[in-house]
C-alpha cells in the first residue's frame, strides 16, 4: 500500500464519497508495503486484532533490521521472535528504543500508549530448561497488553510444587503451559482449571525425546479436553492466541 | 461422592457449620462415585465448568450404558463421543430421551434448561469427508449452549467457495477448521480472522497422509499464529475448548 | 530333556558319583523338551526363578493346549498370555483346571502350593479401556505369589481421584503403571512414592496416539528417575519383573 | 567418448556409410568422458533434451572445478548447484565466464546463442526464507531459456497478496510453488490456475516441521490435482522439468 | 450457482449490457451448486481446463451416485475415482450411460464430442500388482483426451523388457511410471527419455515397504531431475498433469 | 517369446547359420513370454542360474495359476511364494503334480531331475511364531537343490538351546536366521560361525515391534559383520541368495 | 521452605503439639527452596529414599554451580550428571570437594558418612563406546551405597566373553545393561540371570542405528520377561531404579 | 588369553597330552587379552575365518593406536576403519608400517605373506559421492585377499553407462553395490548377474533421502531376489561377507 492509495482513500471520505466504514474495509484488505524481499502487512491488526510479527530465524540481521524500522516507523509495537544476539544488536541499532530479551529471544518495541492489562494470561512451565519457551510466550502476551503471571519449575513428578500455586492458576482466564520430556504438564493443568490451556511442547530432553516429538505427541493424546497444542517451542503462537481469548475474557468482566 | 456424603455437607450448610462456598469448594474436590470399572467424576462441572464426557470407543455397550444412566439420573446434560450404532442401541434403550447423531457417532441427552446460546462457534470443513469430525464437534458445542454455524466443503483448491462465506466467519467469536489430505484450510481461515482457530486434523486421505498425519503435521506448521491445534479426528475437543472460548466472547457483549 | 537323561543324572546323586548340588547345576542347563515345533523349557524356574510362559497369539489353539498341557504334566503353574478365547476354550478342554481370564486375555494353572503373598505390587491404571493391560499384569502377579493392590481409573486429568489412594500406593514394594493415551500417569506416581514404578504404555488412544508409541514415548522421556519401561501392553513383563522385585522387599521385611 | 570414436562415426557419415539419423543416434547412446572419478555424460542433451548438471554437495573445490571446466569445454552451458562460496570460487577461477549466484547457490555458463524466451515459467514463494529454492529454481529455468516470473512472499495466511498477483500467475505456462512450514501455498496456486504446478517442499521451519518433512507431505495429499512434488529444497528439478513443460507451451504459441 | 444467476447474466450479455467477455468471467468465478453435503463446482473446467472429479472414497453409494446423475445433467464428461463395486452399481442405476472400469476402480461418463487425441501420454508399470494404480492413470488421461500407449510390466529386474519397448516410450509426451517395492523404475526410465516423468508409487509391497512409502521416498530421491512425483497410489493426479502437458505438445505440433 | 521365434534360433542354430554359443546368447536376453497381463521370463535361469518366482500376493487366484501352468509347461522347476490357501487350490487344479506346504505358504513343482544336494543351508529360527518365514526359506532352498538343515525354537532368552545346536551350524555353508521381536539372534549365531549370515526379520511381535520393524533394525545394526538382511518376512530372498552361495561352497569341495 | 516454617514445625514438635512422625509427612509434603529460576526439592529424599539430582545439560555453568552448592549447603550427597567440562570447572570452583568423572560427565559430592554398600549392581556394556552411558550408571550407584561389579567389553558377537562373565553377573541383586547398535546384549543377559535387568539404549552406531532408537526397539521388544527399559543414554535413570532394587535386596540379606 | 595360558596349551600339545585338534578348539574358545577398556579377541579369525576389526568412530586416537599396535604384535593384518585423519596420525606413529587410505577413511596392516587373490568382489557405485563407502569396501575386500575391480560413477540415470561394463560384472563372484539417493543400482544390478548382490545404502543425498534411509528402505525391498542389505554406509561389512563369498567360489575354482 503506498502512501498515494491512502491519500485517495482518505480524500474519498473526506469528500463524503465513501464512509469511514468502507474505507476501513478496503484498507483492510488493501496489501501490503513490497520492500522487495518482503512484503509488509501494515494492515494486519485491521484484519485480525494482532500486529504481524518478524520471524527473525532464517533471515539476515540486516533484512531484519530493515523490516523492523519499516514497522517502527509505521507507529505501532513490533516484535522480532527468534533473535539471535547479533541480530538484535542490528536491530537495536536501527532503532534505539527496541529492547533485547535475551532469555525470550525477542527484540520488542512498544509504542502504543500504555492501558490497563486485558485479560490475565498464566504462563506455566516444567523446569529450568523450558524457560525459552516460557518467556517467549510471556515476553508476547505483555506486548500485546496482557497481565501475565510466570509460574515456573512446577513439573509433575513433583506434584506439591504444582498444587503449591493452583491459586494462582485458577485467577487465569487461559493458561499457556510449556513442557518438554514426557509433556505431561498440560493435562495435568487441564485438569486443575476450567479455562483453556494452550500447551507448548519444547524441544528440551535428550534420546527419545526426539527433539520434543514426545512431548507434542503427549500433549496431543491429552486426557483433558481443554488443551490445544501448537508447534514445538513455538511459546510465540500460544501467546498469540493466549491473548485473542483473554481479551475476551478482559472485556467481559468490564 | 455418595448420597450420605452430599446430605452431611448439605446439613452442614443448613446448620450453619460450613458456608456454601465452603460447601461448594468440598463438592468441587470430592471425587466420585466408584462403580466398579469407572469412577464417575459428576462434579468435574464445578471444577471445569463443563461436565465431563464419555468416550465410548474401546468401552462395551453395556458399561457405556451404565455409565450414561448415572449420569443421566444426576440430572446433568450428558454427552457420549465415538459411540458405535450397537453402543447407541444400548444407550437409547437405557435412556429413552438420548439422542443419537449418526453422523457425528454421538449420542446427548439435553436435560438443562432452555437458555440463551452462549458465543458464537463456526464449524467449517474443507471436503464431505471429513464431516464426521465436524458433526462430533458441532453437535458438542450446541449441546454446551453454544451458537453453532456450519461451513462444510470449502475446501482451498476452490478458494471462491471459502470467500462467498467469509462474513459468516467474520461473526464467529471462535473457529473450527476440520481438514485432512495436506490440512492447509486452518492457515488459510487464520489468515481471515481476528479469533482463535481450533484446527482439527483428520483421518481423511490416502498413501502418504498417513492417516492423518500429514494434516496434523501442517497444522502444527501453520504460518497463521492464531492457529491452535488438537488431535486428529478430535472434534469432540475442539469443540470444548471452542465453547469456552466463546462463553468469555459472548459473556463480555451483554 | 528326556526322561532317560534325567533318570541318569538322578541315578548318579543316588550312586553318589555327583553332588545334588552338581545335578541342580546340569539340570538348570540342561535344555528343553523337544516337542517339534517348541522347545519347552522346564528348567527355566531353576534358571531365572519363575517359570516359562506360553505367548499365545501367533500360536494356534491346538499348539498352545500342546504346550499347555506338557507343561501342566510337569506340575508347575502355567501361564498363557494372548490368550483369545478360543484357545481358552481349547486349553481349558485339555486341561480342565486352568482358569480363563477374559479380561486379561489370560489362562492360569495353580498347581503350587498355597503360601504366603511375596511381597505387594500395586497396579494402577489411568482409566477403564487400560483394563486389558492392567489385568494381564495383575493376574501375572498374583498367579506368582505377590500381592496385588488394583487401583483403576485414576488419570491424571481427576488428581484428586490419584491423591485419594496415595496411602494405598505408599504400601507397595513395586507400582505397575498402565496408560494409554498421553502416557503420564508413570511421572506423576513416580513422583509420590520411593519405590521402583513399572510403566507399561497402552494401545488405547486414536489418532496422534500411534498405537501406543505416544505414551512409550512419554513414559520413556518420563521426568521421575524411578521409571522403568516395558513395550506397549505388556503387562506381563511388567508384572514378572515386578514380581522378583516385589520378592526382594518381602523377603527383607521376614 | 574419445576423439577417435567420435571422427570415426562422422567419416562414416561423410563416405554415406551411416546416415545422419543413423549417426545422432549413435552418438546418444555412445557413452562418456571418463575422467577417473566422473563419468561425464556430454551427450544427455542429445538423449534428454537439456544438459547434464553437476550436483556440487559432496564433492571436492577441486572436483566440481574439473567437471565444470570439462563441460564449459564441451561448449555448451553449464551449471552446478548446491555450490558454496569456496566452491565457486574455484570455479570461477577455472572458468572465469561463470558467474555465481549466491542466493540460488548456483554457478553459471552461458555458451548458447542468445534466442528468443521459450516458454514462461512463474516461481511462488511463501515466505522470504524460501527464497533459497525458489533462486535456485529461477536461475536455472532461466539458463535453461525459459522466461521466468518472480512471485515472492506470497503466503497463505495472508491470502491478499497472492490474489493481487493471481493475473501474473495466469500468465504461466507451469507454476513452481516453494514453500516450507505447512507446504500450503500450492494447493491453493493450483485451484487458481489451469497448468501444472510444482511443488518444492523446502527446509524452513521449526519443530514439528521436521527438516522440510510436513510441507513434503502436505504438497503430495495436496487437493488440486494438477499438484507434483518433487524433494524438499530441490529447486533445481522442479525448474528442470518446468523447462520441459513450458517448452511445449511455447512451442505451440508461435 | 442457480438457474436464476445463470439467466440473468445470460440476459445481461443478451442486452449488451455485459460483453461475453465479461460473463465467462463471472461464470468463473461463481461458485458452485450447493446439495447439501456438497458444493459442486460445475465451473472447474472454466478455470483450470479440466472437470472436477468426484473422488468416492469415504462417500457413501447414494452421495456418490446423486453427484455423478448432477454433474451427468450438467452436461460434461464426469470420472468417479476410488469407487467400489457397490458404489459403481449405484451410479449406473442412476446414470445407466456410465462405464465400470473395475480394475482401476473408476466410473466414467463420456458425453463430449469425440475429437482427435489431444497428445500422447505413455503410462508405465513395474509388475503386475502396480495395475491399479496403471489403469485408473490410463481410463483418466482417455476420459480427458489424451492418446495412452500401455507399457506394462517392465520392471527393472529384467531390464531387457524395458529396453524392448524403448521406442514405444520415446513416442511419448509425458510419462506416467507407477512403481512399487523399491520404485526405481522412474528414475531408469527418466534417464531414457526426454520429456517429463510423473512417478506414481504404489501400496505394492510388503514389510519395510511400509505400504509405499518406500518406493515414494525412492522417487522423490530420484537422481533423474525431469521425475516428479504423485501421492501413493494416485494413478488419478497424475494422469490430470499427464493431460495438462501433453495437450501442450499435442497443440504444438497442429 | 514365441515358439515361432524358438523354432527360428534352432533352426538357424540345425542350418549352422548360428553357434550354440550365439544361440544361447540370443536365448538369454530374448525376453519373454507376453500373456497380456504379465511378461514371463522363461530365461532368467540361464541368466541369473535361478529360475523366476511367482510371487502370489496381489494377484488373483485365476491370475496366479495360469502364470504357475505356463511355467510348469516350459519344463522348469516352478514356486509360488505368498499363495493363499485358496491361491494353491486353484493352482494345484491346473497343475496337479504341484506340492502345497501350508506353513510356508509355498506351491512347488519339482520337474528337474533328482541330483546330489549343492551346498548346505542351515534355517534357524528364534520363536515358534518365526515359522512362516523359515519354512519358506526352508521350502525355497530345497527346490533350488540344497541340503536343508532345520534349527528351530532357539532364541538368544534360553542361550543353552542355541549352543546346543552349534555343531550343526559349524557344518552349514551359510546360515538363514529369522527372528522378531529385538532381532537378536543372527548377531549371536553371526559370532559363533565363519560363514555369510542372512537376517530375515519377521513380522512376529506387537507394540513397539511396528511389525518387523524393531527386528529389521536391530539385525541392519548387528555388530557381526557378517550380517546381511532381506526384507521383512522375505524367507524366499534369503534362501534365493543362499542357495547361490552354497552351490559355490558345494562345488569348491567336489 | 523456608527456615522461619521449618522452625515452626520443630517448635511444635518440641511442644508436644505435634508428633513426629506428624512433623516427618509435613516436611516431606512442604515443597521446596525457590531461588527464582528453580524450586529446589530438598526433601525429595524424604519422600522418594534419593535425593533429586541435577540434569546440568540446558543449564548455564552459574546455574548448575548455584543449584549444587544450594545443596551441598544442605549436607546431603549431591550429583550433577550430563556435565561438561565447562560446567564441572564452574561447580568445582563453587564446591572444591566435588570430584568430576569426565568419562561419565558427573560431579559428585560425597557428604554422607562412610557405611555398608546396600546390595550390589552389576554395570555391563557390549563396547567401549558404549562406557559413558554404563560409567553414568556406575558413579551414580555407587554414590548411592550401591557395591557396584563392572562388565565392560561383552557383547553377544563373541559369546566367549560374555559366558566368562556368567558367575559376576550371577552374584548382583540387579543388572544394568549399556548397548547401542542392535541392542541385543540385555536380552541374552535376560536369559542367564533370575533378577530385574535394567536395559539402557545408547545413541553408539550410525546410519540405521538412528541415534540410538534401533537399540531402544529392540530392548523394548526384548524375548526376556525380566528387560525393562530406560531412555536412550539414560545410564543415571538406571542406576537410580537398580539402587532402589538392590537396597531391598541387601536388606533381605542381612 | 594371557601368553602363560597359551604356554600351557602347547606345552600340552608337546607333551602329547591333548592333540593339535584339541588345541586348536581350546585357543579359538579362549577368550581375549583384556587391556582395561577393550578385549582384544586374537582368535576370531580361528573362529570366524577372518580377524576382528577396529571400529574407531568414538574411540580416542589414543586407544584406537594401542589396540592397533596390540593387533599388529600378534602377527596378523589389521584393519581399522572410520579413521580420522587425527585417529590415523596417532595410528601410524605407534605402528609406522600402516598405511592410511583418506578416500575408504580406513587404515590398513599388511603382514600375511602374499599369495593368489581368493575369488573377485566387483565394487560398484552410482555416483562420485559414493565413494567414501565403496573405497572402504574395496579396501576391506583387498586386506582380504579377494581380487577386486572398481566400478565407478554407473548410476541408473545414464543405463548406458553401466551396460558398458556389463561384461565386469559377469565376472564377479559377488558384487557389491553402494548408492545413496533412490538406491535403485542394486535392483539394476541384481537383474544383471547371477551371483549375490550386496547392497550398501549410503548416507548421499539431501531431503527425503533422510541420511540414506530412503535408499536402505529401496535397496530392502528390492524385486531383484538375489539382493541382499547392510547398514547404510557399511561398505566394511558388504566387504566381510563378500569376501567370505568370494572365497568359497575361488575355491572350487580349483
Amino acid at each position: 500500500m503506498t502512501k498515494a492509495s491512502l491519500l485517495e482513500i482518505l480524500a474519498q471520505v473526506q469528500a463524503g464519497e465513501i464512509s469511514p466504514q468502507n474505507a476501513t474495509d478496503r484498507l483492510a484488505t488493501l496489501p501490503y508495503e513490497d520492500i522487495g524481499h518482503t512484503r509488509i502487512d501494515h494492515h494486519r491488526a485491521l484484519r485480525t486484532g494482532l500486529p504481524e510479527v518478524i520471524y527473525a530465524q532464517g533471515k539476515s540481521s540486516a533484512q531484519t533490521a530493515e523490516i523492523f524500522a519499516r514497522m517502527a516507523a509505521a507507529g505501532t509495537d513490533v516484535l522480532a521472535t527468534r533473535a539471535s544476539e547479533e541480530i538484535a544488536e542490528a536491530v537495536l541499532a536501527a532503532v534505539p528504543a527496541a529492547v533485547y530479551h535475551p532469555q525470550a529471544r525477542a527484540v520488542t518495541l512498544k509504542q502504543s500508549a500504555d492501558k490497563a492489562r486485558e485479560g490475565h494470561v498464566a504462563v506455566v512451565c516444567a523446569g529450568t530448561s523450558d524457560l525459552t519457551a516460557a518467556e517467549e510466550a510471556a515476553v508476547t502476551a505483555e506486548l500485546f497488553h496482557a497481565q501475565v503471571t510466570r509460574l515456573y519449575d512446577v513439573g509433575v513428578a513433583g506434584l506439591h510444587r504444582l498444587l503449591a500455586v493452583r491459586e494462582q492458576l485458577a485467577d487465569a482466564d487461559v493458561v499457556i503451559v510449556c513442557a518438554g520430556m514426557e509433556g505431561a504438564l498440560p493435562s495435568v493443568v487441564g485438569g486443575l482449571v476450567g479455562v483453556p490451556v494452550i500447551a507448548v511442547p519444547t524441544s528440551v530432553g535428550y534420546g527419545a525425546s526426539f527433539d520434543g516429538a514426545a512431548a507434542l505427541l503427549g500433549m496431543l493424546n491429552s486426557c483433558s479436553p481443554n488443551v490445544v497444542v501448537v508447534n514445538i517451542d513455538n511459546g510465540f503462537g500460544a501467546a498469540y492466541t493466549a491473548t485473542m481469548i483473554a481479551r475476551m475474557a478482559h472485556r467481559k468482566r468490564e
